[in-house]
Parts: structure tokens; C-alpha cells; sequence
């Protein structure tokens, strides 16, 4: 897998900022503001997963490469949202100061917006190349729309709401359930199924490479709880101990860290059983899931 | 024109809801807080005149109600977002509290976001929808891509950003029509120029037409600009004189009342004069333009 995994990161930090419409001189504190998060390292999971998804259906990695860029531009302006005083308060991120700790809250929001909005220029543009190519048109409106819903109101930002009002008070395990599921697994779901759509990838693959992706959400963002918990400032490049600090509801903080543990175990062991049948073809997922369990970031 | 801007308008308040995905009563509160803005009145102003631009090109309003309602959705969030602290830290705005002084920060900014992204998953699901209809879907993929690029961070987004980096220092000429080009003028000519694509205007009515659009939107912040100094909060729906207490450069501060004034008939001269060509197929833009020189609201 690592051959895999590295050639998609390395094509993600090779292009990330070939798809930003270049902006007036006049706008260069906002480019450069979005620039600033956009190349701050991060683990590009969600790109990755997509264009892994798109090779594993046997589709060409340059047609998903637009569309991995775009998803990881609507995971980026989601931080510099969350990191924002109204919002988590985050001082670090990346190891790196947080955008609006750097640009100011004003800023920060007007990058995160167009990060955002870059996301679909950067698809309705590619759709408008179709017509110069033989590619499909119906699966790239597809994974558009698929992302559209994963990082929509009824997706990841329904989850960031229910997680904000839930702050403060101890909420029940479905809460948390949907929270995570929301915030956390519809974006990496869709991180896939976009992926899958642009491989042009047959119904079984769909299904299975979906139950896949959903353990996989739920696992990560249980993992990330746990490194809450035990991680360190210097290896997670952001601050531990914040959703105590914070008053938020956590896998940990509901159920302990044992417990914690067995969920994260129980749901990498899902998550590996499901795609087993494609064993040889998908090593990049099931190392992926494997290595939830000892991240250190 | 009175009749068919009524109708464009009663259109729009009678579907500006229909579009927004439904979310699951754990999000009740999201929900709200879009709702709140949504659906808080205001003039209409972009998706009459995507309408308008529709109809002129003799396309259904059927077609393009997709597409009003996502554009109104982008303003709404602008606004949202302008209205927090750390923009404008408005408080009245369409003459109710704004949604921060309603729902809290982080809940305006989330609302804010989910808005953005409707607009681009609705106009997603109408390009699916496509594959069972007849109509173009070229121009669908190039209504929707004008109104990202007037949308983002080489159009409002900019103008938005320069904006409130010019706070509180006196800026040139040059970068005051910079700032309301963009951040007022983009959003509108993308307005008319998606409504031209979906009627399938020809080159004629799209040169002329963006001409018109471009006069408008600048002599339309001009006009903003001036009621900021002479309306009525109760009229406006939001306070008055906010540019000077809050350092905001704008046309009456730089250059004068009378001058504002002078440059509003120039424009609305230059606006009409375009489309006269047009004479009885233009009326509704025409009269939108007149109208300007006697807002109060």
C-alpha cells in the first residue's frame, strides 16, 4: 500500500493550489490566507481516500484529481471555521498558528467562504471541460453532488451545529452517534463515493466500499477522541485535552477511554471485514483502517 | 413591468424555501437559524433578476427557479456572515435582529455555510434532474459556474475582503470601485448573465445585457451607499450611517453627497442606454434601474 498511499499524497501536495482561481492584486491578503491553510500539511485523508476510491473502480487518477483537490478545500475552510473564537476557539492547527490567530476573525471567515465556494468552481469547471473529452459526464455530476450532500446542511454541517449546541451538557450516546457520524463520516463517505463515481465503479463496489467508509468515519473520529486524550501537542500539530476543556461530548468523555478502545478495535474489524473480498485491490483502505489504532496524529 | 416583477418576486417568496434539503429534527435548530434569514423578507433583487434575464431570453421560469433561489441563498449567507461581529457587527438587518443577536455566533456562521453549500447542491440535483428532460444542460453547467465565479474569491469574496481591510484608513478611488465591482457588481451580473445562459440568450442580448449588469450593480452600491447617509432605519430595515462609525469607505465618504448623487445618474443613464435597444422586452430591468435614484429601502 505505502507506493499507493504515497503517490496519491504526493499528487494531492503537488496540485493542491493548481485549481484557487488566481485573484487581483488587490485581493492578495485573502490568497494569501487561503493559501496559508491549504498548504499546511494535514494528512489529506479525504483526497486520498478519493482518488484510491477512483483507482480501486479503474478510473484515471488526473480525472479525480480536481475533485480530490476540491474536497480537501471543503475539509480545509471547515477547520478554519471551527478553529474561529465563536466557534472551538483553537489557537493551533497543523502546528502552525490558526488562521484567524494569523489573519484576523474576519479574514479567517472570508477564507474559509472561499475555500467553500472554490470547492464548486473548481467541479462546475471541470464539468465544463467534459465537453472537450470523452470522459463521463453523469458520474462527475454524481460525485459532485455526492460531496455537495456529504459537506451539506443535512451532512458534516448539521453535525458541527448538534455539536456546538450539545456543548456544556452531557448528551445521550445516539446524539454523540449522529454528531460523529455527521460531522466526521458523511464527508469521508462522500470522500469515497465521489471517488467510486469517478472510476465508474459497479454496484457492489458501491456497497461495499460504502459500509466501509461509514466504520471508517465513525472509527477516526473515535480515534480522534481518544488522541484527545492521550496524543501530544508536537506529534498532533494542535492542542490536547480541548474537549474537556471545552465541554464537549466525546466517545471518551461518554463511555471511557477502555471503551473508547474496544469501539475504535470493533469498528476497524468491521471496516476490514467488509472489503475483504478485494483483498489484493484494497490494501490502501484496509491500512488505512488498520492504522487507526496506533495514531499518533 | 409592475406585473411581471410582481410575479417574478411572488415566485421566489412562494419557493424560496422548496430547495433547502430537509434535515433530521436533530438539526432542528440549524434548520431554524437558515430559515430565519431565508425567509426574513428582502428585496429579491438577484433572483428576479436571473429571472427577469431568463424570461428576456424567452426561457420557462421553471426552469431557472432552481437557480433564483440558490443565488438569493448566496446573498443571504453573505449577509449573515458580513453581519458578525467580526465583520460589521450589524445587529438589524431586513428590520429583525441579525441571525448572531438571534442564534448565537457559531450557530450564523454554521447557518451561513449551510447556505453556501445548498446553493450549489441544489444546483447539482437540477443538473441529475437533467438526464429526464429535454432542456440544455450546457447551459445549466454554465448558469451555475457564473454564479460560483461571481460568488468566490475572484468576485463578492474579494470585494468583501478588501472591504474590511480597508476599514478605518482612507483608500483610493481605484480600490473603492474595486471593492463594490466586486463585492456588489459580481453577484448581480452573475445574476443576468446565469438567467441569459438558461433562456439560451444569443451573443447580443449576453453583451448587452452584462453591460447593463455592470452599470446597475455599481450604481446599485452607490445608491447603497447614499442611503447609508440620508434613509431611515425603519425604512431600510437596518441602521443608518453605519459606514462612518464603522471606518467603512464608500462613495459619499470619499467623494461627497452630490457627487454620489451625480455618479448614480450617470450610471442609470449608461444602464438604460444599453438596453434601450430592447425597449419592450427590457422594461423590468429598465424600471429597476430608474427606480434606484429614489430608493429609501
Amino acid at each position: 500500500m505505502q507506493d499507493n498511499y504515497q503517490m496519491y499524497y504526493d499528487l494531492i501536495e503537488d496540485h493542491i493550489l493548481d485549481f484557487i482561481p488566481s485573484v487581483d492584486s488587490k485581493s492578495e491578503t485573502l490568497y494569501d490566507a487561503v493559501n496559508y491553510s491549504v498548504t499546511s500539511g494535514g494528512k489529506r485523508l479525504r483526497p486520498i481516500l478519493l482518488l484510491a476510491a477512483c483507482d480501486f473502480a479503474g478510473g484515471e487518477l488526473k480525472t479525480a484529481l480536481p475533485y480530490a483537490c476540491a474536497i480537501e478545500y471543503i475539509h480545509t475552510y471547515s477547520l478554519i471555521h471551527d478553529d474561529l473564537p465563536a466557534m472551538d476557539d483553537d489557537v493551533l492547527r497543523r502546528g502552525k498558528p490558526t488562521n484567524h490567530k494569523v489573519y484576523g476573525d474576519g479574514m479567517a471567515i472570508l477564507a474559509g467562504d472561499a475555500l467553500l465556494n472554490t470547492a464548486y468552481e473548481v467541479m462546475y469547471r471541470d464539468l465544463i471541460y467534459y465537453f472537450d473529452t470523452p470522459q463521463c459526464l453523469t458520474c462527475k455530476i454524481n460525485a459532485g453532488l455526492t460531496i455537495a450532500k456529504g459537506a451539506g446542511i443535512s451532512g458534516m454541517i448539521s453535525g458541527q451545529a448538534s455539536d456546538i449546541e450539545n456543548e456544556n451538557k452531557v448528551c445521550s450516546k445516539e446524539m454523540l452517534d449522529y454528531i460523529h457520524v455527521n460531522k466526521t463520516g458523511d464527508l469521508i463517505t462522500a470522500a469515497v463515493r465521489a471517488g467510486l463515481y469517478l472510476g465508474g465503479a459497479d454496484d457492489a463496489k458501491f456497497e461495499k466500499l460504502t459500509s466501509f467508509s461509514e466504520y471508517f468515519g465513525l472509527a477516526y473520529q473515535i480515534s480522534d477522541d481518544i488522541l484527545d486524550v492521550v496524543g501530544e501537542a508536537n506529534e498532533m500539530g494542535k492542542m490536547p485535552n480541548v474537549d474537556k476543556k471545552r465541554g464537549k461530548n466525546s466517545y471518551v468523555s461518554l463511555n471511557g477511554l477502555d471503551a473508547a478502545y474496544d469501539r475504535l478495535d470493533e469498528l476497524v474489524v468491521k471496516a476490514v471485514k467488509t472489503i475483504e473480498c478485494y483483498y489484493d485491490n484494497a490494501e490502501v483502505f484496509r491500512d488505512l483502517a488498520l492504522k487507526l489504532k496506533a495514531r499518533t496524529k
